[in-house]
């Protein structure tokens, strides 16, 4: 007896270690197919993967991510998060954990990654200004304080990289474009564009990576500067894009969204209205208003660019509206849930995944069928996010 | 003495399962900054990654290479690699091992994988037609035999995805352009459309999977079917394009590279011509012709649309020419290599990998400085595929 029980351990004892050999190993997996979601409440991410349309784990300890955000390192391991807090986290996709944390500003709203991947960028609002970080480590590399044409630190919006290697930022206070090459991080060259009018509260890129445009709440119009021209400056488009002389309340600030774009239009969420404006990329004109059931909110493209799936604000947040990008009409409306923050397709469009705070659900849908395919548990979903952003300008 | 022995493999043996452990785990890594090198005679890939500029590791055994393709699976893990013997080769990127790989027919010339990442297709010369293949077990799933109107078997190129979750092909023999929505894989439904000309060599579709081009070298001009409409079938354009009435030498048939769309400009290169053919979207009429120092074969817009880098034929081939798609003109003439056969930009477009085939070197530079940033031992590369085309349509 005792003797087997020893040959038993003798032929166990390997069997274990290859066991716990295994059970060490961090599964191994691409990073291709991944999304994370953000549980704002909770102050955590969910890491999803869209093939089997399951959620692989929850990374917590985010810090507060109302309004969170977070860009994709190029290999598309690493998730950088931008919390309201200020706080700036980096989350190891595969392991699903916290790899580092810093809390970089006493109130923030965005970030992004420079084009060759080294560096993180962060919005900040207070101190008003940009900071960047070094994407390895998170160690502070430069900061940009957003002092205005008005002699005062100011808010900075729509912080997005460019195709030219560097930053596109807007400061909401004294209503300027700013833009950052950090080839020398020492002394990062800005360049500075003021006056462009009042109060700009959100800006973005085209996914090229060369029209800049800056939507304006304290006055109409937009801002939009061609990056590939910059000596011309910003000029106004769009007059009677705003919340115009008889304003509807607006209950949600829409997001000028980079992915807005399709083929040669670019599809502008209204201030106030219930409508999505068709703008020609070559002449800059409104070409098109399309109704929408309630004041847009993201307005993103469909990856073929023949729809665009639009969310709503309050109180028609449980709907998402779907337009015709041939026709420029309306295309039907959905129900997928409660409180709909924000959506996302794959990168090659056969799902969409939309957040239903209200649900405690992320929604994925078959985009042509429009029917449910799976239904997965969130604590107050909003932004989701795919790995595919790590290889887009202006992500 | 004995005791501390005893004590000393005490401590040993848990120390020595955890270094056995961590040996036995493959190297956790992000897919999303990797690319895959053709080298054509000897059967074998590189994997390459752009964060570091290193080569990875070969893995060999994947028979007749020439005019070697690949696709990659939706998580960015694996690579389907199309051989010119009809071998269809699953790569596994992490593990950087040959995991799968079956002859599917006598000779292939490329394949394509579907929008959901399930359906791995193969265009095959002999026997002619495509065959559909289980991405995860590399099992058959279906099988179309092009048989074209004159009733015999066809060579098929221009194998494609769609956004409509299905996939293109041409019919070289017939000159015939077929559409498979493989929904019912018991009975694939096919839509055929005959006669669109003598010789149909090649076909691409526009990133956004809607404008499908086909290529002849049978007579002029360009075959467009536009899937969004189907029903009103192939047209002709360009019938300017072609070896025209006074052909020159053809060195090498150049490819219709889907890349090759520029905001409201598709770049073609032309047959024979020292020149490439800008061509409008919404008219589809020629509005420009940029020369270029050579024959051109691959036709690649930067991930920012301001410039094409152009790979040429023999005899000058050591040559790339730069294309300024702004004021459509030569921007530049790079020689970087000799045989470049092939060029890919990383995703956000900061750096371009070019195979010197005849340097047995893969060159790395600089898209803006135009500098070399790495120049990377192969063994005779010719195609370069970056894993972020897992994220688009008709890659």
């Amino acid at each position: 007896m005792k003797r087997r029980t020893a040959i038993g351990l003798g032929v166990a004892a390997p069997l274990l270690a290859s066991r716990r050999a295994r059970a060490a190993c961090p599964e191994l997996r691409g990073t291709g197919d991944l999304v994370v979601v953000v549980e704002r409440a909770r102050g955590s991410v969910l890491i999803a993967e869209t093939t089997g349309r399951t959620v692989l784990g929850r990374v917590e300890g985010l810090g507060d991510l109302s309004h969170g955000s977070l860009v994709f390192s190029r290999d598309a391991r690493f998730a950088f998060v931008f919390g309201r807090d200020g706080g700036l986290s980096k989350v190891d996709l595969l392991e699903r954990r916290l790899v580092g944390r810093i809390l970089q500003a006493g109130n923030a709203i965005g970030g992004a990654i420079s084009q060759d991947g080294r560096l993180v960028a962060v919005a900040n609002y207070e101190p008003g200004g940009v900071r960047l970080f070094d994407s390895a480590t998170l160690g502070p590399l430069a900061e940009v304080a957003a002092v205005g044409s008005d002699g005062k630190r100011s808010k900075v919006v729509g912080l997005v990289d460019t195709a030219e290697g560097g930053f596109a930022f807007t400061l909401y206070d004294s209503g300027e474009i700013w833009l950052l090459d950090p080839s020398d991080l020492s002394a990062p060259r800005i360049t500075r564009f003021a006056g462009i009018g009042s109060l700009p509260y959100d800006a973005n890129v085209t996914p090229d990576g060369r029209f800049y445009l800056a939507g304006l709440f304290g006055e109409d119009g937009i801002v939009l500067l061609d990056l590939w021209h910059v000596e011309a400056g910003p000029r106004r488009i769009l007059d009677g894009y705003g919340r115009g002389e008889a304003p509807l309340p607006v209950y949600k600030m829409p997001h000028l969204e980079g992915r807005g774009a399709a083929g040669e239009h670019l599809l502008l969420p209204a201030v106030g209205r219930h409508e999505v404006l068709v703008v020609d990329k070559r002449s800059w004109q409104e070409v098109a208003r399309i109704p929408t059931p309630g004041q847009p909110v993201f307005v993103v493209v469909r990856p073929d660019g023949r729809e665009a799936w639009v969310s709503l604000a309050h109180p028609h947040n449980g709907k998402v509206a779907i337009l015709d990008l041939e026709r420029l009409e309306p295309a039907g409306t959905l129900s997928p849930g409660r409180a709909i923050l924000h959506l996302e397709f794959t990168p090659r469009g056969e799902q969409v995944w939309l957040s239903a705070r209200d649900d405690d659900r992320v929604v994925v849908l078959d985009t042509r069928r429009r029917e449910v395919l799976a239904s997965l548990p969130a604590d107050k979903p909003s932004g989701i996010f795919s790995t595919a952003r790590a290889h887009r300008i202006g992500s």
